[in-house]
C-alpha cells in the first residue's frame, strides 16, 4: 500500500517533486460550510518558504497556492480540496553532477533499490519541497481547530548545543516570529542565529529540537489501543524529512522518575478536571485529557553540505560527491510550521473521528 | 475509525480487557504455508507473562495460547489466524474500591469521558494484559521474519538513572535472557535488578528505556512520504503502553552534529552497498538501506503505585485513591518481547507490502 | 491487503474455516452503552443455522455464540467485542474424498492456485459457514439500528421460475417467518417449498433472489464519489456466497424507462419532503434521501450437488467428483438473515462515519 | 470516512466539479519505470467526452490532461501522478434559475441535507464530469494491464427494449468504435441510435445497459471473504453515476438454472485448467480462476430532461423545475470507457496486491 496520503476522517494526499511542474495537496473530508481563508493559507506557505532570510537557504520561490476545488462562493462544500502550488526558480542543472551518485545520508540510493530509477532532480519527491503539500493543507486544519478554540504553538526549542531551557508555561508565543530563527527568547535565539551562520560559514549544517504545544484541545480524543493520539502525532512528526526522535510529555527524561513523582493528581476546579503537574503530556491512555498537549521533534543536521563526500554511484563505483545547488545550514525553523501542520492534521482527524462530536459549531 | 487494527498486508486485530473472559488476536494476510510453531508463540507469551521472578508482577497466569482458525495440518492457509488466550487468576475484587474514582496518570478519566463508562476492573483494555494479544501475533510476524533471515532483538539499555552505554554492537545477545531484567550486560544488569527491587520496596514505580536492534532488513522496505518505515515503527511503540518516546538511529542527541561529522558515506563491499558509519540507523528516506535498524523506546515509571493519592471519583469529588491490587514496579523487562513484537509487525508489513517482493521462499 | 474485514468505523473482521475449532468476529466501534443482547444475537444466528426444517441442510449445530470481550455488566463498553462460536458437527470425513479434487464452480481451484494449499474440509474458509460470523456481528448491527428506528426485512421473492411479483408495500413482513421458506406470501411459498422439495429429490440445487427494504433510513448517509451507499451496498451482497447480482431501486428494469417516467418528483408533506414515486429506491446521488431503500440480490444454484461430475485433480487428470456430505438444494432461506446482517452492517457504518451525527440518543 | 478515493494498492483519488477550476485525479501507487503514453490517456478522454457526436450532450471540452508529478524521463518513478483537466466551456448561469431547487431524482436535494450547502452548478461534484478524472486514472491502468496481457472491452449491450442478444464471444470488439453507441453489432446499433435521437427530440432520456469482459486476467485476484474481485467490481460499477445495478456470469438470469447445469466442469488442456462452460464468469469463491470475467452494468435514465418537473425548493415551497443546459439523452456511450476505466482500476489494484507477484516484467 503506497504511503502518499495521511489520516482517515481528515485525509490529505499530497503529490509534487522537487523539480517536477508542480506540488500539491487534495484534502477529503474537509466539513462544509468553512470560510476557506486564501490568505490565511498563502500565509502558512510564507511561513515555510525558503529564502525569507540570511540564515535559510536562498531558493526563491512564490509558492503561491492555487485552489482547484472543494470551494464555492468561499465556504468549503465537504468536497475534495485540490491545493496546487506551481514549481518556480527550480535550477535542474544544479543537480546533472549527482544524477548517478548517491549522496550520503540522502534517499539517493534507498530510492534507486526501490523504485528502479529516480528523479534526481533535488532530491525529487524525497525533497523536502514536499512538505510545502503539508502546510498547505495544515492551514485549512489550523481553520477548523480556530472554529473549535484548540490552539497550535511550535517553536525552535534547540540548535545544536543552544537550548532554550524555560518550561513552555514561561515562553511568550507572540514573540516566535519575532527572530527568523523562531525560538521566542530573544537573547537565545540571537546566539542561535549566530551558530547557524557559523555552520553556513563552513558548508556544513546543524540539527536541533522544535517543541510544540496544543492548548484546548477537547476531552477525549484518540482510539486506543493503535491509534493513540500521541502514536499519531509521533508518526506524523517521524514522517517529517530529518526527524530522528519524537517524545511528548515526560518523555525521554521521565524514564527515571518515580512513578510517585511522575503521576499527575486530578482535582476539580470549578466543574471541570484539571492534573495538577502534567507529566502525562495531556494524553492518558493514548486519550486527550483536557491538559496541554507538549512534545518535543527532533531534527537531525540535513545531508547537504559543501564540502566533498567518498561516496559510490550507480555502478557501484567509488566517486566523491561535491555539494552544489542551494540549501540549509539548519532547517529547523522552517520545520516550525511543519510541525504545526503536522500536529493540527492528527488534532483535526481525531477530532473528526470522534463520534460523540457531530456538526461544526460557529 | 476505531483503532484496534495494526498493519495493512499483516494485520492484526486485538481484543480482551483484562478482566473480561479472554484476550486474542485476530491476524489477517499472513502468507500460507508456513508451518506455524505453536510452542514458539507459546514460548513468546511466557517472556511476556508477569510472575516470572521476584522483581515483576506477581499476577500468574499460564497465557495458553489456543489456535481457532487459520491453520490447516500445521500450516497456515492464508485465511486469517485468530489466537485465543483466556484469562486466569483475575483478582476482580482488587479493584472495587476504586470503582468510581480516577487513578491517576491512568487511562480511568480519559476512558470514562469518551465512551461514557468503562470497565474499571484492572484498567479494562486499557491495561498492559492487552499486549500479550500483540506478542502472540508478533510471534507469527517473528516466523516471516524468520524465513527471510531477519533477525529482532530487544534488551532493557536503562532503568532509572541505571544506563548501559555500550555501543549496541558490543552487546551479547545470547546474555538477554540470562537475567530477569534482560540487561545483556551482566555487572549492569545487577545494578538494575538492585534498583527494582528497592523501588518495590517503597512501593513506587520506575521508567526506563528498551533498546531494540532489526539486522538484515532487506533494503527498500518503507512508503514514503507518510508511511516510512521509522514512522510506523514510532507510532508501533508509542502505542505500547506507558511508552513516551521514540528516537531511532542518532537520535535526539544527533541534533547537536554537524552533517559533516553524521553522514553515512557509502562504500561497495564485494557488490553491496554499505555506509561506514550509521547514524541514520539503517533507513534513509524513510526506507531501509540493508544497514541494521536500531532505536530506542522510552517508558515512563507506570502509574500504579502502592501509597495514597489525591484524585477526584466520578461525581468530581475529591478523594484519596489507594494501591491495591498486583503491578509492577518497573515494566521495562516485560516491554523487551512486546517491542520485538511491534518491530516484527512493522517490518513484516513493510515486507508484503512492497510489490517488488513475491512469495516466501523457503 | 487482505479482505477479511468490512466496514470502517462500525468494523468487523471474521475468521474461522468450515471444520477449523471455531469461527468468530471481532467488530470494532461499536458505541458505547448498548445493551448487548445475546439472546438477540442466538436467534439471529439460528434463523441462520442449517437443519431447521426439510428443505435446508441436514447440518445440525447449536450455534452458541459467546462474548469474549467489549462488553461490562451488560453494556458495550466501545471496546472490540469478540462473538464466538465453535464448530460442532463437522464430519471431516465426509470431504477426505475430494481432498486432492477441484470441484466444479467451488472455490478449491482457485484457492489452490492463490494460496498453494487449502483446508479442503467442507470448503475450509469458503464455506457459506463464515456467514455465521457476519449474521453475529449483523446482529449487533441491528440493535444500533433499533435505537435509531431503522427497519431492515429481507425475504425469499424468487426461488427458480417461481417469483414474487408484488411491490413490497403490500407484503406483510410479520409473514416472513412464517414458513421455512421465509417468503411472506402464503401461496407463493408452498410452491417455492415443493420445488425446492424436488430440487432436493434430484440431488441437484436451484438459485433465487433475495429483496430487501430499509426503512426510515436517516437523510445524508453515503459518502460520494466512490463509497456511495448504494455502492456499498452491493459490494457487501456480491461479498456473500453464491451471489451473483445487486440492483436497487428501479435496477435492471429501469434502463428501458424514460427519465420523464422514472424521475421521482419531490413533494413537501408536513415539512418532511418526500418523493412520489421511489424508482431512485431511496439513494440519490450515493446519498440516503429518506425514502425506502429496496433492492435485490440474485443467488446462482449452490455448486454442492450428489451426481457425478467432470473434473481434475491437483495433478491435472481428468477425474470423477462424487457429492457427498450435506448441502442445500436452495440457499436462499439462509441467505435472508445474511442479506439483513449485511444491510445493517452498511447502514450502521455509514450512520457512525456520518459526521454530522454525534452520540446515540436513547 | 470520506469518499473519493478508490483502491488500497493502486489508489486514486479524485477531485474537483462540473463548474470549478478543474478536476483531476492523484494516482499512488503506480508501479515505477513504465512508460506514461500521455497521448494514449488524452484519447481515453477523448473517447468520454461529451459532443463526439449528435447522439451525445453538446458540451464542447478540450479535456487536456496536463501530468504534475510522478513522472521523469517520460518514465513513471513510483511517486503519486497527479493529472489535471482544466474545465472550460462551463456555461454557469444555464443553473442560476435551479440554485435553490431540487431537480427530481437529482442529488441537489441529498447534497444539502448532507452538507448544508452545495455547489449548484451543473451538478457540482455530483456531476458525471467527475467520471473524466476515473477515465484519466483507469488510462494508466490499462497500462499496466497492457504489460501483464491483460484486455479489458466494454461496448453497449442494451438502450431501452433494444437489446443485443448474442454471446460476447461471438462479437467483434473492434467494431465497438464504428458507431457512436459503441455497439459491435452494426444493425443493432443503428436501431439504438434511431431511439436516441427520437428520445432527444422529447427532450427526455432513456436508459441501457454496458457489457464488459476482462481477458487474461491472470488466476488468483481477489481477497475473500469481503473483498471478493466481483464485489469490488460490483462496488466500483456502482459508484458510477446513474449505474443501478451490477451482475456478472450468469447474472439474474442464472437463479432459474439447476446446479447440474450451472455448474462448470473443469478440464485439463496443455497443462491449463479451463472449464467447459463458464456461468462462473471467471471468478470463483471471489478469486479469478483464469476464464474471462464478464459482466453487466445497468444505467437508469438520467435525470436531466427538458419537461417541467413538480419538486420543492429549499424553503420547501412547491415549485417547476425547467430543464436547461445541455444534457445526454443517453449516457450510455460515454459509459463505455467509465466502465471501461473502473474495471482496469480494480484489476490492477487486485493484482498489484496478491503478494505472490513481485514486479512488473517487460
Amino acid at each position: 500500500m503506497p504511503g502518499n496520503s495521511f489520516g482517515n476522517t481528515f485525509r490529505i494526499t499530497t503529490f509534487g517533486e522537487s523539480h517536477g511542474p508542480a506540488i500539491g495537496v487534495v484534502i477529503d473530508g474537509c466539513p462544509p460550510g468553512l470560510f476557506l481563508d486564501l490568505d490565511f493559507v498563502q500565509n502558512e506557505l510564507d511561513r515555510r518558504r525558503p529564502g525569507q532570510s540570511a540564515i535559510v537557504t536562498q531558493r526563491q520561490e512564490g509558492d503561491k497556492v492555487e485552489v482547484l476545488s472543494g470551494v464555492f462562493e468561499g465556504k468549503t462544500t465537504g468536497m475534495p480540496i485540490a491545493l496546487l502550488i506551481r514549481n518556480e526558480d527550480a535550477k535542474s542543472k544544479d543537480y546533472s553532477h549527482i544524477a548517478d551518485k548517491y549522496r550520503p545520508s540522502h534517499a539517493d540510493f534507498t530510492y534507486q533499490m526501490k523504485y528502479g530509477l529516480r528523479d534526481y532532480r533535488g532530491g525529487g519527491r524525497s525533497s523536502a519541497r514536499e512538505t510545502a503539500s503539508r502546510v498547505a493543507a495544515g492551514a485549512v486544519a489550523k481553520m477548523v481547530l480556530q472554529k473549535i478554540g484548540v490552539k497550535v504553538n511550535a517553536w525552535v526549542s534547540r540548535v545544536g548545543d543552544i537550548a532554550l531551557e524555560k518550561a513552555w508555561e514561561e515562553l511568550d508565543f507572540s514573540q516566535i516570529e519575532a527572530t527568523p530563527v523562531r525560538c521566542p527568547d530573544l537573547p537565545i535565539a540571537e546566539r542561535m542565529e549566530a551558530l547557524i551562520r557559523d555552520v553556513r560559514k563552513d558548508g556544513d549544517t546543524i540539527g536541533g529540537i522544535v517543541s510544540c504545544v496544543v492548548e484546548n484541545c477537547p476531552v477525549g480524543l484518540g482510539e486506543p489501543v493503535f491509534d493513540r493520539l500521541h502514536a499519531d502525532l509521533g508518526k506524523a512528526m517521524l514522517s517529517i524529512n530529518a526527524c530522528k526522535g519524537f517524545e511528548y510529555g515526560s518523555g525521554f527524561a521521565g524514564v527515571s522518575m518515580r512513578g510517585s513523582e511522575h503521576n499527575d493528581p486530578f482535582f476539580n476546579e470549578n466543574g471541570q478536571i484539571l492534573t495538577r503537574t502534567n507529566h502525562s503530556g495531556g494524553i492518558q491512555g493514548g486519550i486527550s485529557n483536557g491538559m496541554p498537549i507538549y512534545f518535543n521533534v527532533a531534527f537531525k543536521p540535513v545531508a547537504t553540505i559543501v564540502a566533498s563526500q567518498e561516496s559510490v554511484n550507480e555502478a557501484g563505483e567509488s566517486v566523491q560527491v561535491e555539494g552544489r545547488g542551494r540549501h540549509d545550514p539548519c532547517v529547523l525553523p522552517r520545520a516550525v510550521p511543519i510541525v504545526e501542520a503536522m500536529a493540527a492534521l492528527v488534532i483535526v482527524d481525531h477530532y473528526l473521528k470522534d463520534w460523540r462530536i457531530g456538526g461544526l459549531k460557529d
